[in-house]
C-alpha cells in the first residue's frame, strides 16, 4: 500500500497554513482587546537571537510553497518578505494557499525519485531525492516554523490551544 | 509515483527522536556547566498552563510509538511516564527508537487504507484512515512536541540551532 507524494505534502501544508492563519487571527483579536501594538507580537521572539514571529510565518509559508513547487516541478513563486501587519501576514498565507491549491496530483508524478537541488552551484548546495526532500527536510522545517509561530504567540499570552494548532 | 507508509513515518520518527536526544544531551551539558539544577529544565514551560519539558518529550515519544504501532497493526508498548532526569528521558527515547526499529516495511502493507480508531468506545473516539491518521494527525502532533521541546530549551538559553533540530 502506497501513498502519493501529493497526498503526503499538499494537504498537510494546506491544513497547517490554515491553522497558522487561525492562530494569527486570534492573536490579532487579542492585541486589539488588550490594546497591545500588533508590532509587539510581530516582533516577538523566544530568545534574542531567534527569529521574530513575522519571519517564522514568512519562512513557514516559504517551505510550503517551495517544497510543493519543487515536487511538482514548477517554478517557486517569489514573495518580497515585506509584511508589517497581521493583515499582511494573512495575505501572505492566502497567496501561498492559492499557489498550492493550483497544483494537481499529476504534477507530482515521479516526484519521490526526482532529484531536488537546493541553492544549486553555491557552497551550500544540497541534493535530495524528492522523498528525502519532503520527509527528512521539507516537513521538519515547515513544522518547525509553524510550531514556533504558535509557541511565540502562546508564550505571549494569546489564548490558543492544541486544537487551534491542529486545525482539524 | 508513490511512497510507502513506512517511508513516510518510521524514518521521520527516527530522525526527529535522534534530534530530540541530541538537543537534550546539549541541555544536560549546559545545566552541568552553568550549575543549574536539571529539574529546572525538565520543569520549564513557555507559559504557566503549557506542559513542561518532561511532558513534551514523553508525548513526542508517545506519538512516535503510537502512530508507528497502529500503522503496523501491532500493540502500542506502554511507558509509565515517570522520567525525572535527563538520563531517564534519554532512556525513554532509546526505548522508543528500539521499538520503532523493530518494525518492518511489510507490517505497513495496507496501512494507508486501514481504519485507525483512537480511544475506541469513549466520548473522545476518533476514526481515521491510516493516511489521514499519519499525515493530518500523527505527524503534526509529533512535530508539535519535538519543536516545543526545542523551543523550551532555546528559550532557556541552551545553545542549540536549527541544525541541531534537523538532525541531518
Amino acid at each position: 500500500m502506497t501513498i502519493s507524494m501529493y497526498n503526503a505534502s499538499v494537504p498537510v501544508f494546506k491544513q497547517m497554513l490554515a491553522s497558522m492563519s487561525h492562530v494569527l487571527a486570534k492573536a490579532e483579536v487579542h492585541s486589539k482587546e488588550k490594546k497591545i501594538d500588533p508590532a509587539v507580537f510581530l516582533q516577538a521572539r523566544l530568545y534574542p537571537d531567534m527569529l521574530p514571529l513575522v519571519r517564522q510565518v514568512q519562512i513557514a509559508a516559504d517551505f510550503a510553497k517551495g517544497v510543493s513547487a519543487r515536487l511538482a516541478n514548477v517554478e517557486v513563486p517569489t514573495h518580497e518578505d515585506n509584511e508589517q501587519s497581521f493583515a499582511d501576514l494573512q495575505a501572505r498565507i492566502s497567496s501561498t494557499l492559492a499557489f498550492i491549491e493550483s497544483l494537481n496530483q499529476a504534477q507530482f508524478e515521479g516526484a519521490a525519485a526526482r532529484e531536488v537541488i537546493l541553492r544549486p552551484g553555491t557552497p551550500k548546495e544540497k541534493k535530495f531525492t524528492g522523498l528525502a526532500y519532503l520527509c527528512s527536510y521539507g516537513l521538519p522545517q515547515f513544522f518547525f516554523h509553524v510550531t514556533t509561530t504558535y509557541a511565540i504567540l502562546r508564550h505571549n499570552g494569546v489564548e490558543i490551544g492544541k486544537g487551534d494548532f491542529m486545525g482539524l
